[in-house]
């Protein structure tokens, strides 16, 4: 069988979208972010990056990076085995209890990744708990999307960010069913806020579970950067809370936090948990000092609160349109695949401003997007700079201007 | 709903039946391993590490925590986004071009652990490809198990290690099915190596993809570390290599290998390669660096079949049973959950010796096992000590001596 054939078709009908994808090959510069080396033939050497999760540049941080290379010479690199073969450091150890702080939990339990994290838990819970029915917000992100597929239980969507839909639909399920409420404080793509109030006002009234992805939130809300649920003093109220340690916090990993008996059963029966080596050492102790910095000082989180206000500003004095939203998120819509790939290949090759085409599918056909995410170390210039390249390609490609 | 007891419950169930796992406290440290700190209050501060999947030492090896060290410091900690959106480095492009020449395949694709690239790229290619059926032998790892079960493919189990099983269940499907056959080179519990040759003429006469896990192979087999197919010649014959960063490379990740079109498929279409954080370039350079190494030099692969030779002859002469087989894996069964963890705690306590007791899930229950994986850095002492231990323990705890 030729399989190579079957691939190729595939492919090609990715390309004949607008859908297939290009990766730009950039080298981080510690000191220098958001400005990056890049690799691509067409592209100048050094770029700004505009569209980086490493929302608050804690990934250069000086303490966070002594802590990755101090672990690394301590301990040297790999954990050298699954947290139960070996595996288990001090340093993860350590993380974990910063991770129950961070968000007034018992216990936290540390993954490989948001997505291990999402995934695990999810399907853990679906698959193990008796008769588990789980109710997805609709743009739930595909981590969670998969561990609830993976876990075979009873799934119910619900309509986006809508508690009353949520209330309908929960009182439709039979009393004795487990019901877990599954949702996300900022969506990543539009960078809207649930209301989470009426959420868990609304979960907490049908004895339901609430499961909350912070992965967009944590490290920039809260006065601890605990997160929205920080926020809005709703920690407590929340079943279980799941993060990143891969975007504002600028490492990598994921982890969930709850009680200690959820802690504990997710560890003891998740196979994305138990069957995997665990995090680096240096990998862990970066992360922690990362947390442990943002929790006392809030001058990242003000300072990109600031820059973000100041991106909006001068884009509505230019006439450009974006998603208007409460978060740091700032969508340019241009809902095709093609175009917005031009657009993102000029700002490249003529401005070194680099910002990645989102399409298909990380947003939904007909949705393509500019995604900007301004951090606290762009300078005003770079905003000034970038609105100026958008306003010249508005005018150049005579786009729509001011189209909600 | 009083979700807690629900959890407990089954946690009790565990703890009932001597499951419940008790995860050691280490702390490594670079220069001294197979030597640990311990953090836990029973064991002694020092103790040697036995259980351990850096199988060659190479998470401590100087270069390599130097590559870390180095591009952590140029380039700061995590990639800040995925793959996609500002998260491909030059040190992921570097990485891939090495995994893809050390396997002798056009590509590389690289995912955040060895777990998420079986999951991801078996899920992806059983629910893609038209009529797909999945035959795995029936020992695969965890990880490909659920990529399979995700996929909704057809799955057919066959015998473990059996080509004549394979044979006549590759037989019985349609003809037009696209068929993938998914199997390990050494299987981590046992230690036995598949009839590789036969595995792979019995896909080929009928046509069928073969889909590999080298996870407890690279590094060590093969003149290069590129596993048991490059030992035996067959890396050109296997569709697909998949292996991992965290066990003899000594750092964290995973990857598969294979064709251009067939690389570009997974990473265009598998949620677990688009949805989540790329790798810390760090751990990506410390990769690179420690495959490097391991391609030119094999002193380390022939230190550790002369100790792990020298412990299984010494296990011989004290009369003490362990599974024969012809890897790095030394398996000395118990067959009991709750004498396995007693055996492991005496060795820890008493003696300073880390072996973790293997029971459910990683194993089935009724073959709990103490599992040794003797590397390059173990002396000739250390073996020695163990093995009087053992033998110590061996009488103390009257179990029998010498059973197959
Ligand atoms: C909402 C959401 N949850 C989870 C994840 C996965 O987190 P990670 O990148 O750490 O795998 C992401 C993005 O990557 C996300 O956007
Ligand atoms: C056979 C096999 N495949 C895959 C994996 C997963 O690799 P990783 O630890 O890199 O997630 C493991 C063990 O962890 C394994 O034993």
């Amino acid at each position: 069988m030729d399989f190579d054939a079957l691939f190729t078709e595939s492919l090609d009908a990715l390309k004949r979208e607008g859908n297939y994808r290009i990766f730009a090959e950039l080298e981080r510069r510690a000191g220098a972010f958001p400005r990056a080396i890049s690799h691509d033939a067409q592209a100048p050497d050094d770029v700004t990056v505009w569209c980086s999760n490493d929302y608050l540049g804690m990934g250069q941080h000086p303490t966070v990076i002594q802590a990755m290379v101090d672990t690394a010479h301590a301990c040297g690199c790999g954990a050298g085995g699954t947290r139960n073969i070996s595996g288990n450091t001090h340093q993860h150890a350590m993380l974990e209890a910063e991770l129950a702080d961070l968000h007034g939990k018992d216990s936290a339990l540390l993954f490989t990744s948001g997505y291990v994290s999402n995934w695990a838990a999810l399907s853990t819970l679906g698959s193990k708990l008796p008769d588990a029915v789980i109710l997805s917000d609709e743009k739930n992100h595909a981590s969670m999307i998969e561990g609830i597929r993976h876990s075979k239980a009873d799934k119910v969507i619900w309509r986006h960010n809508d508690p009353e839909d949520l209330d309908r639909k929960l009182a439709a399920l039979p009393v004795n069913a487990t019901k877990i409420v599954a949702f996300e404080s900022v969506y990543s793509m539009d960078g809207d806020i649930c209301p989470m109030d009426e959420i868990v006002e609304v979960a907490e009234r049908h004895g339901a579970m609430t499961y909350l992805d912070e992965v967009h939130a944590v490290g920039m809300y809260g006065a601890r950067g605990g997160g929205i649920s920080e926020e809005r003093g709703l920690q407590d109220r929340i079943t279980l809370i799941e993060g990143t340690l891969g975007k504002a916090f600028g490492v990598v990993g994921g982890y969930v936090t709850g009680s200690a008996a959820l802690c504990d059963f997710i560890r003891s029966f998740a196979s994305g948990f138990i069957f995997t080596t665990a995090l680096p050492p240096a990998c862990a102790a970066a992360a922690c000092t990362s947390i442990r910095h943002l929790k006392e000082s809030g001058a990242e989180r003000a300072r990109q609160k600031e820059q973000v206000r100041k991106l909006r500003a001068r884009l509505d004095a230019q006439g450009i349109p974006h998603l208007p939203n409460d978060s740091h998120i700032i969508p340019v819509m241009i809902k095709d695949p093609v175009k917005c790939r031009q657009l993102a290949d000029i700002l490249m090759q003529d401005f070194g401003i680099y910002v990645q085409p989102i399409n298909y599918p990380t947003v939904p056909k007909g949705t393509e997007r500019l995604r900007f995410t301004p951090g606290p170390l762009h300078t005003d210039e770079d905003i000034e700079y970038l609105v100026q390249a958008l306003a010249t390609l508005w005018k150049r490609c005579a786009l729509a201007h001011a189209v909600a």
